[in-house]
């Protein structure tokens, strides 16, 4: 039995004496690794864990049995780690059935948690992630089995509820605005000849990504001039309408559009219907949103069209990473540490932040249940009448998420990422 | 009368005192406005040199009388262009007929030079952009107008002939690598569910670009895997092939594609045939090479696949660029005047590398007929025997192109990145 302290300070009992595992699911982000750094670092410090473990492709190495012995690392691997893109672990998008469904994957689960004596279960990742997360946690309740499951929110859409935005997000939302800066300046050079771009975010439901373009913009002539929302349905008449407004009014047209815009009867613009393009979560791949636009500005007004798709790069871009974000990435991994310490299962990890004009934040907690699948949209006020561009809310909500520089480590002209250098998957027991 | 030094340090005569012009022609690139900046600077300091005017998209400014007086700019916005992207003057894509098929546009061009008593021509682009100026210069010594016409070397695509590559090349390569490098480390967490990355790079003739992303690789399991070339016929057989190996192999395959990938017959893999997709220089307009690729992955291999296509990104990312890039951009707009000054009417400046380990460059001179409309292409021995990635003579070439680290003014988390402040053009005389 050892005293800890809660994130109020108040000083709580846990008994648990154990090994911690930790891994990384769905798409990674700039800052995954900061997390998983947190929890890494935070973890040594507390002598109720004992092995620090970590899952290969997240719910999969805990399936298939496949775990790294994390306190092999040299620290100056798992330092290095910080600043260094793409999930360290592994990561993976698989979906654990409803128990109601069938209990056989939950059954290996708690199986091997026994077998390596894993009391603390820090799993870091966005909604369907903590749906993973949390059908752990019921599982192991459900089988008497003692284990402390908490959430690390992780995700560039920006998109789970309870929290005031999501590592990750910050990263990836500078990133897009340094594009559509740099891309905008390009494009105005050559309006006569070219003179539409469409940039295609990711955000299948939510526009959070879409909408922080907005942060490029400082005058009218300024790109981009227009954005387009999942949360709106979308006109296609109208969308041409814009369009040609802007021409005329500035002689070219930056557009924003998020990859999952939705039409009148809240179906996909763009969605592909053949077996390859469903993930295992059922979403449907979207793809071409911006292909498609451009043929329809092409053909309906005559205006040369070029399309911009930073895909994964949006995800990935540490060399223009958000130090706020990278911050609050290693704060959080750190936070589920304490919370498990503190036995306190099935929640997650939120960020609160402040009222007031100077960027403050605090970290809480919000229950895996009710954060699981869940989905958090951008609210109708911060997105203008026309439906077309973002209100001077969202750009104080999101501004302050994409301060700071990160040094990056950079030898000959690119940065040295590095890798986790005792890979090697642990003899099963 | 007056004195003056040309690029060996020999004296020559010049007499000519009268205004200078300079224009930005073609795509722009990151570091196009540092030839601007260079010729302004440099034009500033000869007395020979009363006005400095700059041409509203190209040639096109001078057709319209689109002048603006550079002169009645502030030198710390002149400086501060230095690190924007995208052409200040704006550019163009305007192709002049040669003289046996219309005298028509250079009457009109003598005659505004003339009219502005405009002596001293200098044209920032690639090798479209030499054919204008070289044409200009044909015109103006036909018409016994004196004239100093310097073309000066500009171009993502590193293709132009004569010099050893080209600015505007080593920030676009050095942008292209980051991105591999990042976006191969996504990649590589979730090889299980996303097996497959392809990235689109701008060349429609020339691999310059797609072979530089192998700068991101420094072990067998980094990305880039496999390279694709527009020097080497396209076999859609031998590509699934290459793909099926890597995926055996790592696990995931990171490929990057040149847009203008030719079959054996020498036909654009994917161009397209509609009106609005053909450029005032004829060329087709080439779409699709990635997604086309994606979905032959996808249906023959059952590799689920996604598309990055950087687009003009690659073109106009100044906040990872080059310093060797930009300091070269800048002394070929410096060489550039010092050459007309000498009365080298007719040439482009070149950049030539010196033999030996330690990178060092000079400047020298080509002819404008040489050089316009000619193509550089990778050589056959840069790249390797299965025509799928480069060899070490292309990693040697492009190295140093990219070092150096450009401090851009961030404020709030996003650069500030200027205009000309006095664009208004010219009352017309």
């Amino acid at each position: 039995m050892r005293e800890n302290t809660d994130l109020k300070g108040k000083r709580v009992i846990s008994g648990l004496k154990g090994n911690c595992i930790v891994a990384q699911s769905g798409g990674p982000t700039a800052v995954i690794n900061q997390s998983l750094c947190g929890v890494i670092q935070e973890a040594q410090r507390h002598e109720e864990i004992e092995e620090i473990y970590g899952a290969r492709n997240g719910i999969l190495g805990l399936l298939k049995e496949e775990l790294i012995d994390l306190r092999k690392e040299k620290s100056s691997t798992i330092d290095s780690l910080r600043t260094t893109p793409g999930a360290a672990l592994g990561s993976c998008r698989y979906r654990l059935m409803s128990w109601s469904e069938s209990s056989k994957d939950f059954e290996k689960i708690i199986e091997i948690c026994k077998r390596y004596n894993l009391r603390y279960f820090l799993y870091i990742g966005g909604n369907d992630s903590m749906d993973t997360a949390n059908k752990v946690d019921e599982a192991a309740k459900r089988m008497n089995y003692q284990m402390e499951v908490i959430g690390i929110p992780k995700t560039v859409d920006n998109d789970l509820v309870f929290t005031g935005h999501c590592p990750g997000f910050g990263s990836a939302a500078k990133y897009l605005a340094i594009s559509v800066m740099e891309a905008g300046r390009h494009l105005e050079s050559l309006y006569d000849s070219e003179a539409v771009i469409i940039l295609e975010t990711l955000g299948r439901n939510t526009g959070w990504l879409a909408g922080s373009c907005a942060l490029a913009k400082r005058s009218e002539e300024d790109a981009p001039h227009l954005i387009y929302f999942p949360e709106i349905p979308f006109s296609l008449n109208k969308f041409i309408k814009d369009v040609g407004e802007v021409y005329h009014k500035i002689g070219g047209v930056f557009i924003v559009v998020s990859e999952g815009l939705r039409d009148e009867e809240g179906n996909y613009v763009c969605a592909r219907k053949d077996r390859v393009s469903t993930d295992a979560f059922g979403h449907p791949e979207l793809e071409g949103i911006s292909n498609y636009l451009k043929e329809v500005i092409e053909s309906q007004l005559k205006l040369k069209t070029r399309t911009i798709k930073p895909d994964i790069c949006q995800q990935s871009a540490m060399h223009f990473a958000s130090k706020v974000d990278l911050e609050e990435a290693y704060l959080v991994g750190r936070e589920a540490v304490k919370s498990a310490l503190g036995g306190k299962s099935g929640y997650m990890i939120t960020i609160i932040r402040e009222k007031g004009r100077v960027y403050k934040r605090r970290t809480s907690r919000a229950k895996l249940s009710l954060v699981a699948n869940m989905e958090k949209r951008v609210p109708r006020g911060w997105i203008n009448r026309e439906g077309n561009f973002v209100t001077r809310k969202f750009i104080e909500y999101v501004r302050p998420l994409i301060q700071g520089k990160v040094d990056i480590d950079v030898q000959m002209g690119l940065p040295y990422y590095s890798r986790l250098e005792k890979r090697k998957i642990l003899a099963k027991k």
